[in-house]
């Protein structure tokens, strides 16, 4: 109720106290909220102060803010980040080195050889900053990372000001970060003191795959997970190969290797698992354990197709990756959600399986869920975290716009994607990189090109003429 | 040799006499040939005068030619424009309109009804416009179309500067374009003759498929094709269920049915065929016949798998198409390529199967040689059509290049795509269209959105959570 003074005069500044100053205000389009509804808003304002999401309501109901900065994107849908639960980031310096090969003499005669001589922390510095700016300007806001020097990718991921969950390599054998599992994890616990304050990054254990990890190593890492809280993510079967191997060689799969030595719980994330009987996925759904389906990757080095429906059917939680550039050869989570809806329904025959909205939470709120993380992001929703990108869809390719989920899974590119904030700063203004100098990035890219090439596969010349 | 003038002194003007003046030369850091060494070419000059390609030579000695327009692209690769074998341009205004459904009701509840009730002359002008805009941005230079108002498909052809093979539509029952089959190829034939001093634009005949057009009908046609030389664009097998039907009702496949009717020829080009045992590919490869492959309007309708492999194998030419925008949801040969490459690698568990170089084949050569134009288009070559496009690989998401034609259909994005030249004439001049205007398409797409959107399928609400 209005004061009046002693002359009878409304006092002006009384209602300046109601008006609640706020870092920002982006009035969009629509705002794509992938909550518990999937609802879609249109003409709505979102309301950020600091790095959370305080206020999500009407354009015109919004007048009681008053925002340092308003952002006004009238052709634009605004999207939670995008969590990409599987990278290898440093690898994208080595996109297309080695194309259209098979599996092993991709791995053996290119990449790993590759690695082995290249890969420091200079590698890894550069590499992580390339594929940050991709993901940036891709509308990423999060990733869960596996490669070495992690140290440089905490540094990179600090001062680029995107959210990762970084992964403590562990592999048993040496390699130019440590020499032994003592060190891989003293050097990786390291790592995580030292950025124990920066709110965006977080840890997990990254055993490369069972079969280069031996039970003793698992055994060790078990009691360091519980006590400090960390989750563990592995690539598991990833072929069928890799299956039939282990119980060739071991007498059991690895899944139910993993499941003997008690790893299977909701603290687990499986990359790929393309190979799973219907056994496997009655044990990953009793366990609650996280799968990470990377559709691209798995098309590209021809893995096999992970049964993403019937993991769903099973009350799964299934996230999204891109896997490292080398095996896609992009980190674009707008292509993978299209590859994931559009493989899913060619393998199981059925048009109408996993639609653009399924991929849409698969690449957002169930790779939240996968890194314990959807408490936080996720989702656009009051009290989470401002991770968001805005993309413009008044573009030729993507009018006109009937569904909107379905115009950005079917239609959109990434290039249309303007602007991306994570914790409320914004990394991408207009398409302009605010943390990252792109030509820097790019002169550091034509020089790693130099050193790498002696690794580059000859010309795959085509078969078809 | 100089010849010297009475006084000794060199007569300067011969050496200009000696400088040929052309329309165009394109300074490029890489020129993709797709010649049949699949060269590619680094730093040379693209001459061009008219509408004809008519020297490639390395930039140094280029200076032999006076080009009236000169283009400096250093951070570009120089690619023959692509050729999107199979359209249906103007359904881009139902792209999004109804996703994630069974292909039954797709088609009988939401695509044919709008068609019925929309697509009149007003419907393919504007679609089809908004359909070029999208194509001529992606680095399409010709397409090989099929649908109703070809009078109008032709009209903005024309005006647009693209290129094109008109299907003359031809079915079994009435439509808003024609009411018999007399009325189908007089109409047909009528545009044909209208548009004969066109020089980029061929017509073909396009039944729609085997189950919606008659024996009668098909024997109706072929002293036509004959008389005229047209070819014939037809979807065949586009389903295990089309060839389940044709046999349940009339005792034979379509494609055996098409081979007693003699039209198997290197004048059918058949799309989808995604339904084909060793006997059809046998026959399909007998007599020449070229296949259309499309690969992600087959995800998306969960249709089927075309052979890709298997037919190259045999020896049959196999182009690429995006089928129609309401399938698909874009019209976009790089990203189909991609999906091409990706998915033949998944489907056969060869990594190494269908190259970046094959796809890069299928979407420009093949293209051509499916269309009886791969004497005028289809590569870059000296004496064929300047049909071109131009992209910028300087980006973040494009380095470093170790072989540009991974980079091209693996890392690249339509959005990088600068210049497009058709017949030397340039429809895309640093990403601004030259014959269309982007704001009308815009405008006409908003006014369409609003007429078509009651045969929207609700929202597509999703299955995970």
């Amino acid at each position: 109720m209005p004061v009046k003074r002693p002359n009878g005069v409304i006092q002006q500044s009384f209602f300046i106290h109601h008006i609640m100053q706020v870092s920002l205000q982006i009035n969009a389009r629509w705002i794509i909220t992938v909550d518990a509804d999937d609802s879609v808003l249109h003409h709505h304002a979102l309301i950020i102060d600091g790095d959370k999401i305080i206020d999500i309501l009407p354009q015109g109901e919004a007048t009681k803010y008053s925002p340092l900065n308003l952002v006004e994107i009238s052709n634009h849908a605004v999207v939670p980040g995008f969590i990409n639960a599987h990278t290898h980031a440093a690898m994208s310096l080595l996109k297309g080195l080695a194309d259209d090969l098979p599996l092993d003499e991709w791995l053996n005669e290119h990449i790993w050889p590759a690695e082995t001589e290249l890969a420091d922390e200079h590698f890894v510095k550069d590499g992580t900053e390339l594929a940050i700016a991709e993901m940036i300007r891709s509308g990423t806001t999060c990733f869960n990372d596996m490669y070495f020097f992690i140290d440089q990718t905490a540094l990179v991921v600090s001062r680029a000001g995107i959210r990762a969950n970084i992964g403590i390599p562990i592999i048993d054998f040496p390699t130019r970060w440590a020499k032994d599992l003592d060190e891989y994890i003293s050097k990786g616990l390291a790592v995580r003191d030292q950025f124990n304050n920066n709110k965006l990054i977080t840890f997990s254990f990254s055993p490369h795959a069972p079969y280069t990890v031996s039970d003793e190593s698992f055994k060790t890492l078990q009691p360091i997970m519980d006590e400090l809280g960390l989750s563990m993510h592995i690539h598991v079967h990833e072929t069928q190969s890799e299956v039939d191997d282990a119980i060739e060689k071991q007498g059991i799969k690895p899944l139910a290797r993993l499941n003997n030595l008690e790893l299977l719980s909701p603290d687990l994330i499986t990359v790929h698992m393309t190979a799973l009987d219907d056994d496997d996925i009655k044990q990953l759904a009793t366990h609650s354990v996280h799968v990470v389906h990377c559709p691209e990757s798995n098309l590209k080095l021809a893995s096999g197709f992970c049964p993403v429906l019937s993991l769903f059917e099973a009350g799964i939680n299934v996230a999204l990756g891109t896997d490292g550039s080398a095996s896609n050869n992009d980190i674009d989570m707008l292509g993978e959600m299209r590859t994931a809806a559009l493989l899913a329904k060619g393998i199981s025959g059925k048009a109408n399986s996993l639609s653009a909205h399924d991929v849409l939470r698969m690449a957002t709120i169930n790779g939240a869920k996968t890194l314990g993380l959807n408490d936080q992001i996720g989702s656009i929703e009051i009290g989470k975290q401002a991770d968001v990108f805005a993309i413009n869809l008044k573009q030729i390719e993507t009018q006109p716009v009937y569904d909107v989920i379905s115009t950005l899974v079917y239609s959109a590119s990434r290039s249309q994607i303007s602007d991306v904030w994570v914790a409320g700063k914004r990394l991408l203004d207009n398409h302009e990189l605010t943390t990252l100098d792109e030509s820097v990035l790019l002169e550091k890219a034509k020089q790693w090109h130099g050193k790498i090439t002696p690794f580059h596969h000859p010309v795959n010349k085509t078969g078809v003429k």
